[in-house]
């Protein structure tokens, strides 16, 4: 076991709680963030944060900066996303998440209330360590490839360089089992607890890519424990530019918002 | 994709629902298999037993022919053991679920309810075609190492060989996450579903090897859908022959029973 | 770690060498075993058999009994196909090796020269029990889904059993990594040489399922010091009746077999 | 399968052969890349240079940014790192490769022969795009967690950017195989090969994690077609700051390099 300080529970055994725009993570409630996967328009992300709002959603995500593998497939609206995000979001009452690649980009990330590192970009130690400046909190999604101890680490290297409010996200990790896009680990939402007082996020939507799976595994890891769940909306999945396969329509995503807060509140 | 008939939703698109003794798996309910690893004495078997069955369990399991990896452990009570089993299930009034290793066995199974496929068994082509013809359920653990299409292939072959009522069960597979034994594939649960009429429950013991965390995965499985949940319970898991690191006291299942049949009420 | 004894180099430091029929498996030469995956008729497998032969093989394989995921595909020829194995092994002076699924098969197998145990079956204890009484030598092929701990401990139940004559075979692991069928996980040769005294052959036509891949596998497993190799051969790959796309033809083997007695004989 | 053009063998049939300092990489040669994970002092690097230099290696590596897990261990010499290997590069007559771990040290890697990008970042964008500026190669790390078709997709966003010399880097990938660091995926060198005109090479350092494997799986690679080796040698290992585990000796390096290119020859 590598040698863990400001992340160990060992060493702040309460649980830390990240408040931001009026929304919590981690405090006993079930912080529920949703939105596209890519922000198209204006238009486009206003109608979702509205929807998901109504939806009962907490918080608002929009991808801008899209970390793609293929250099030829949508990048995202970059600052003009972001732009818009920070709109709907201020539209809709939500807070915003949104993804940050390159430490270059932090002066558009001022006006967003939480900063996602993705799960390629959980070992980019120099952005790690920028954003160990920043006022917000980072989301920090679990690599595809990567153990608890290395979440754990990658965290540890944004509070050692000076910001402590961290999110940890399970999003799935690699296996042999081929039907879904990733497999969901939702071991990690206990032992991490146990590890860490920080709280831990599911994303069912990158984890699965599979949209009707979305709604199981979501519920599951609300059963689960976990703090709050990232979820993918989009208004039209058929033509989104980015992951339609696995999103929720709206009127999905409001049924299953109902279902998940009844969990929690029957296991609280 | 493999040739599916007998196993595929396509084909028989109600749920197979599996009675057995005045339990059922795939009904819609959840069925709740508990007991120990290893069956140790008469004793032990009939007071685990007793206390599953007033914490709401629905068939009571317990290993007499262990599969175990190294020769030089022990391997359970054999003949002896299936006869304890057999009693405690009728002192208790609970169907009783026991491995199958070998089918030289299958006379000593005459009086077990359902009889169980392990994981290291899953391709063990020669045994699945003798449980073809039996007239009980068979239980058919995924292999650690399979995918989804091996599973249900394997449950093809039973069902080729004349013996329609399989019940599925994951138990984590192997992947290059090492806190937990395995890890629980829980997208396993809506995607058989989706693939199959057969019932699909979970065994959370195996899966994380690890007792504190089979609340929280017994609890995400049921939200995930799943039929039933298979859970090592012993009385003295300190002193347990056989993976007490991993069995929960009866009181810690009586607690747990609650919660999971909490939850799969208010899904319903 | 298990408890090791009779597979353990430190309880046998010497190395164990395999002999049967003239031929020998870990005696410092390159085991070459070659045939077809499936025996299809007397005149496929004599044909094969000589031209193996003529290009440089020790022994000659091919299967009766074909423990096929799925029941509906080709499942070998059975008591004939190992009627023809032997007549095409003693037409062309090899020894050979065919594929053993149950044990109820064991009286056809008595004139079959290496007794092979299949990925599948690795953990199928009664069946090693069983062939822990055989006068023959074992193949035991590392399970797609086991660690080296337990391909040792299948060895130790053979062992244990009476049967000391136990040849272990890497033939590729499950990982995420979706070009090749499996993972050919060459590491497994030195480090079971560290481990144990038992002979280590490789098989690269069922870890890659690609024909292309075959020779630089073979040739990689060589040089990282395997004591043979396992390589399917097939007079007409396009229609052989299982596993065609990885089998390479009789030209290709002798051009094969040339380089790897080369490769062996510079590192000598 | 992605969009692949400027890495695709379909569209630029012929090897790419890329030459620095007098030195080759994919023109039918084995390059023999060595040196320490980490430079820890100019006599350290300089000794090391010289001894690799008369045993034959082609280049000379050494660690000055590392990216490592935790943050409380030792991060490298960083800027005077780079300054000792260039010194030592110069002395000994060896082109340098050295790995960088964020855009904002480019100006440091000015006389640096070849940047290495590591396994954790080769999903890092920003960095791959800044690297698409420069005119030397770059050596691109497989990442532990991915696939072929995303490493050649990380190659594209190189040579999109701008930067057609790059070499690829197989360094294993994690699996359920618990007794080495990672699996050494060998297949990936003529399944690569197939796919692209890079040339490919191969560390058996980092994959195995011991260096009692690093000579048997480096003839693998060789055997297997490779074009080319990247070895850890540390001249006391015992006591290095990073890595000891699995760094060979100058005179183990040296026996080693013997041995692959004997293999090399007998193959062409």
């Amino acid at each position: 076991m590598a040698d863990f300080h400001l992340t160990s529970r060992e060493y702040h055994p309460e649980n830390t709680i990240i408040e931001v725009g009026g929304a919590a993570v981690g405090d006993g409630g079930l912080a529920l963030i949703a939105g596209p996967c890519s922000i198209e328009s204006e238009d486009q992300i206003v109608r979702i944060a509205k929807a998901v709002k109504a939806a009962g959603a907490t918080m608002l995500r929009g991808g801008a900066f899209k970390p793609r593998t293929s250099p030829y497939t949508f990048q995202g609206l970059e600052a003009k996303g972001l732009e818009y995000l920070i709109k709907a979001g201020r539209e809709a009452g939500l807070p915003t998440v949104s993804e940050i690649t390159d430490e270059t980009q932090l002066d558009l990330f001022r006006d967003i209330d939480i900063i996602q590192v993705g799960a390629k970009n959980m070992q980019n130690f120099g952005l790690l360590h920028a954003l160990g400046k920043v006022p917000q909190p980072i989301l920090l999604k679990r690599g595809f490839g990567c153990t608890y101890e290395e979440v754990l680490s990658s965290a540890e290297h944004i509070m050692a360089a000076g910001n402590e409010r961290v999110i940890l996200c399970e999003r799935g990790i690699r296996t042999f089992s081929d039907y879904t896009r990733n497999t969901l680990d939702l071991s990690a939402v206990p032992m991490l607890h146990e590890l860490t007082h920080l709280p831990i996020i599911v994303d069912p939507s990158h984890a699965t890519g599979i949209a009707r799976l979305v709604p199981p595994m979501a519920l599951a890891a609300t059963a689960g424990g976990a703090d709050g769940l990232i979820i993918e909306v989009h208004n039209d999945p058929i033509h989104a530019l980015c992951d339609g396969a696995q999103s929720l329509r709206p009127e999905e995503f409001a049924d299953l918002a109902k279902k998940v807060f009844a969990v929690r509140e029957v296991l609280q």
